[in-house]
């Protein structure tokens, strides 16, 4: 009876909303472009490594976030009005500002290259993935952007009369500074662009190449460059200080701090002008190559085309039925946020950066990928990528092995080549003791073992990746040595890092360092401060730190021991050791009243990575799976919405998405490096993923939901590959095999 | 009797001064180093493109004349105390700063990049042709720097410590900022440095590109990037604003406004490190091919001696006797300073930039100039330079002309293939008529008679030329309209390049354009104040601006009519009709007495171009011959001396120097354009000059003076080839063809 009603309620949802659209039709790409999500409704191909993103962060009071007066680092926010331009190649869902530049703005009207000036209101926003479009109140201009994995096409429709476009490379959000450009010929210009300096790590520093073409010869054109400003009695002889130089008559290679290029036509009515550009991390040449490579032959609506089929391709490796219109594009959505970084690096024709290194490297098959957000992405994404798309997985990983390859260490946070040192811990291990355990193959794992020991072992002089080392392998925690040192995270990761090492190590058969590094791992005890019944700071004399307000820290105020967060947000931050961890704190009740304390005294933070996994803590506990199942509905439809504010905060290069991912389809990788998941109840009704049967022996699972009603979430019932299941957690082995998942929810 | 007294005393002045030395020995590059002068004591080639100068104009309040305090136009100024580098093409004797930048400074002790700190005071200065040293007191390093034709070869000697070369991008004497720079290998660099705004022209704006290599690989190395001032809010968040950032670990590409390379080494004790540079205004690949083709094999001595011989063997196309050791250094001294510029411009594969223009052309023979400053050099220097070296002159000529075919003008003050407008008239033509009406042939003088022609005809509003040019063919003046527009040096100097183009005409035939430009040279009889007796600027409703002061404009106060002077240095300004003159001013006696009021009331400048020919006009007045004798050794005596200020003022590209050269040797060329010199008497008493036979028959001009007595000026005798001769002027074709000219003092 139950089951009937169920289907009958079932049946019911799919005549109301039977997705008759494709996936890619169920993108919002605004989704995550306020409230801090730092997403963007810019033009991009899966994984790509070009983006073309409406920049409207800077220039304008009217501006409710200006880059100009605050500290931003996103190159939208969709509550902004005044844009200047598009952006190329950008970072997606990151909290420092970095890359974003090559600015490229259509103006009308007399010349006028000073942005605060040029940049314009706007309207009729349209996005989807691989276009955007609006229109430009300012200039009458309508903007079309699209693109490649490595290039850019835009049009503009200009109204009759003066027309300009201007390509500003002295403004961007990245902090570092200088640029160069040449005119190749009228239509084509080849230039260089200083990136980097990412979160204050002033050595992270990059250039990217580009080449730029337009279809129709200017009638004239030029640099611009921002003067030095001369002060004292030089201001004298310096008229033009602090203001923009053109250059009308000098058309060889311009450098400064703040150049620019401008070119000026005569337009007629609803004149179309159509703008490639291809960039490159490796030179000039090979920006041009791409160009060529990527847009041969190809007008801007091909290119759009293409890439919107890319897309849907990718997006349809997971079919959802059920659910409504907005949870559905709540989900592709995220699906297409997890599909953004890592993103490939290496060119057509194979180079690439080698890390950390002046050295151009090939690569011969498959992608070098770039961005790795680690200490976001090793807890959830990487996770989601080795399931649905386990050969990008495998590329990823490779390219990992590779940065140890090529600098001698494993990535921790790498932009574009360059490791940046941001946040902390050692998260390269369990992203690819993960993979290994589950069983993805293709690359050296006794080399990346070699590498993840290098790391846990090196002495923290010659230790970029663990500073403070010493004093862990020695002590088995980290002391409280500065106010805001973030000892207790730190060591909180190398513990997690040092559970995965020593699982890997097991399974190659390296034993004593499988004991070693579990040992290790288990060292967060001493952090546990029965007073509180939490982790709590140590000070280099052993004894905890005093006075302790677990509460301080919240909304990233500074906090001693804790990065970014308070100790409700990292006590429960030992996923290898639940049961460990309820033991201390005096057994499944004690555990259980203390975590749902953090949930029902708002010490829940859902935009930080360490507590994210804590809802599905309950479900460790015979009888406390509930909570599990409530709190993750609970949480998808608090943070995640169909709007711009529709993620809780940063996307973190997808980490909330996969989050989210996870959590709507009913499980979730809470032990990275473990390979299994927690069940919890999911949002649609059915579920189809398309997996890799090479990989996974199984071409498909197909997760199935059925309710007792329709606000149903908590689970009843529970079969895999048709044979009932009680247990809240699932291997991943047994997840693939399955073939098919049914929840029956009550 | 007196034949044989003057014997006596020759024979007495040869016994106790006899040189000895070669003329590269009498050179001291340090004359005109002070007193505004600009010149300076660096490293360079005749008419090389490459000069090493020490640069001490910057970074020190303890600097008398410190390019940061004030308005200052050359890189070393001999008082100064303060060394911040050696800068890398320079240019010698003008008014403007431009170039002077790829500052290489050898440094010691902790790694400083901040000019204002890594400056060194400096002792032991020692500088000839082709080579300067000195002794950098904070650091303990000896300097030593050398130049080929296109390249620099410096020599360091280090104590024993830390040491360091510092090669900064973003100062130097250009107004212009902005470079780029790229490790090639540990011990290269390439790069290119924007240079130009010459004199506020903003659009002759130029890129020179460098290769530097060291003869050691540094034990580490980076770059510097002064930080963007950041303002108001954004402060906060660059805390590195307005600072220098060391970028240790990226060695990839660096542009902006304001970069430097350092390279640290441990050296020894007397360790030496050499530095080599190439340049080219073409290309990277240009400046890497000239240095390996004029440095390959060699090392720093070799080079220096090379350079060394050069030197001797083109001063020593002129020998003198007799005069004291002063005169004689002052005299090879301005005979160097006539070699600097123009100089060469093409590579060593003939490359070179196209006048106004991206393209690159190949110079197939000979040499391309560049650096013509024509309004100073027009009036001696060219003249100089057809009579002692016609071969480079007519190289000059030939690039003059290129310049046209490439530009569509001949030039008027080119630098470094872009024209920056500076002062006015149409320079060129007196130049080329004076070298062709001499007979020097070689190039296509219909194709410049086209130039020239097009520059004389062609209306204002398309004429770069002559921006005045249709009120000046309309009414035969320009009047002013401004209070400081120069209308009277304008015409005044389209007066003389007419009257030069006229002869031309008539040299090619062309009978009515001879007419008409010769009418127009006599326009400036418009400008004859009866009332004043002198010229006075013209009002556009034809009346005299009034009311009038003669003196307004003395010491470069602006003046209402004429350009960097007053009434008095250009009323005689006329030199193509000076008898003309003198009818207007009532005759002989009237101009002999104004002319000599100039001289008597101090209204004389002996920096001043307009005016420099003054003391040689009263030549044309029989019986007042003396005045211009005694008058130029006068002037000699009292401005020319063998120390920093033995310049008047700037040497503007060796205007003065040849000046005093032909002063010295007995003939001026007063009338540009007009193939002939008026005589006056010789400072030395005996000059030969080794002619170029196929070009003027004559392998040799002796010169030889007798004097009754050592204070003897006047002319009281002279033979030209062994014949009496009475005159005072002399044609160009009976000077080279005479053989011998005698001078007879009394």
């Amino acid at each position: 009876m139950i089951a009937l009603c169920m289907a009958c309620h079932f049946g019911a949802l799919q005549a109301t909303y039977a997705p008759k659209t494709e996936p890619v039709d169920l993108v919002n790409p605004f989704i995550g472009t306020s409230n801090l999500g730092t997403t963007n409704p810019g033009a991009i191909c899966p994984n790509g490594l070009m983006s073309v993103v409406p920049f409207n962060v800077m220039g304008s009071d009217e501006n409710k976030c200006d880059k100009d007066s605050r500290w931003w680092s996103t190159p939208y926010e969709f509550h902004n009005v005044f844009f200047t331009g598009f952006s190329h190649v950008n970072l997606s869902g990151v909290g420092c500002p970095d890359v974003g530049s090559l600015l490229l703005m259509p103006t009308t009207g007399k010349l006028n290259v000073d942005y605060k000036e040029y940049g314009s209101h706007y309207k009729d926003e349209v996005a989807r993935p691989g276009y955007y479009s609006n229109f430009l109140v300012k200039h009458g201009v309508k903007t079309e952007v699209t693109a490649t994995l490595r290039t850019a096409c835009e049009r503009f429709t200009f109204p009759k009369g003066e027309s300009h476009l201007l390509l500003n490379l002295g403004e961007g959000l990245t902090k570092e500074s200088g640029a160069m450009v040449k005119q190749v010929s009228p239509t084509e210009y080849e230039g260089m662009k200083l990136q980097g300096a990412f979160c204050y790590y002033a050595q992270a520093v990059f250039p990217i190449y580009f080449v730029m073409r337009v279809n129709k010869v200017p009638q004239s054109a030029g640099y611009w460059k921002k003067q030095r400003e001369r002060t004292g009695k030089q201001a004298e002889w310096f008229p033009d200080r602090g203001q923009y130089k053109l250059y009308t008559a000098y058309q060889k290679e311009m450098a400064g701090d703040d150049i620019g290029v401008y070119m000026n036509f005569n337009t007629t009515d609803d004149e179309v002008i159509e703008v490639q550009m291809g960039v490159s991390f490796v030179s000039i040449a090979n920006a041009r190559e791409n160009l060529n490579a990527e847009q041969k032959g190809k007008d801007f609506n091909t290119i759009a085309q293409e890439t919107h089929q890319k897309w849907n391709a990718d997006l349809s490796k997971i079919e959802i039925e059920g659910g409504t219109k907005d949870q559905q594009t709540i989900f592709y959505t995220a699906l297409y946020h997890t599909l953004i970084h890592p993103n490939i690096l290496q060119d057509v024709n194979g180079q690439y950066p080698a890390m950390e290194s002046n050295r151009v490297l090939t690569q011969h098959e498959g992608n070098r990928y770039t961005v790795f957000s680690l200490w976001d992405t090793y807890r959830n994404l990487h996770q989601f990528m080795t399931l649905v798309y386990p050969n990008r997985q495998r590329d990823m990983i490779k390219s990992m092995i590779s940065m140890y390859d090529e600098s001698g260490w494993l990535p921790k946070w790498e932009l574009f080549g360059r490791e940046t040192y941001t946040m902390e811990g050692d998260p390269s291990i369990p992203v690819i003791v993960d993979c290994w355990l589950k069983g993805l193959r293709g690359y050296d794992i006794n080399k990346a073992y070699t590498a993840m020991k290098k790391g846990a072992t090196t002495d923290e002089k010659s230790n970029p990746l663990r500073p403070d080392n010493n004093e862990y392998v020695e002590k088995g925690y980290i002391s409280l040595r500065d106010s805001f040192d973030n000892s207790v995270s730190h060591a909180l990761e190398y513990y997690i890092a040092d559970n995965a090492l020593s699982r890997l190590a097991a399974a190659l058969g390296h034993k004593a360092d499988a004991k070693l590094f579990y040992n290790r791992s288990m060292g967060y005890r001493h952090y546990f401060s029965k007073e509180f019944n939490m982790l709590r700071p140590i000070l280099p004399n052993g004894k905890f730190y005093s006075p302790f307000n677990p509460l301080q820290g919240a909304n990233w105020e500074p906090s001693p021991g804790f990065h970014e967060g308070n100790a409700w947000n990292y006590t429960f931050y030992v996923p290898h050791d639940i049961y460990g961890l309820a033991k201390l704190m005096g057994g499944k009740k004690r555990f259980i009243e203390q975590l749902q304390s953090v949930f029902d005294r708002g010490n829940y933070d859902p935009t930080n990575e360490p507590n994210i996994a804590y809802p599905f803590l309950f479900s460790y506990f015979k009888g406390e799976e509930w909570r599990t199942q409530v709190l993750t509905h609970q949480l998808l439809q608090t943070y995640f919405k169909n709007s711009p504010e529709g993620l809780p905060g940063n996307d973190d290069t997808g980490t909330m998405s996969a989050w989210a991912l996870f959590s709507m389809m009913g499980f979730y990788p809470d032990c990275p490096g473990e390979p299994a998941y927690t069940l919890t109840s999911p949002v649609f009704d059915k579920i189809t993923l398309h997996l890799d049967a090479q990989q996974w022996g199984k071409d498909k699972l197909v997760i199935e939901t059925r309710r007792s009603n329709p606000q149903a979430v908590r689970i009843e019932k529970m079969e895999v590959g048709g044979q009932p299941w009680t247990a809240y957690r699932i291997r991943h082995s047994d997840l693939v095999k399955a073939g098919t998942l049914k929840f029956i929810l009550k």
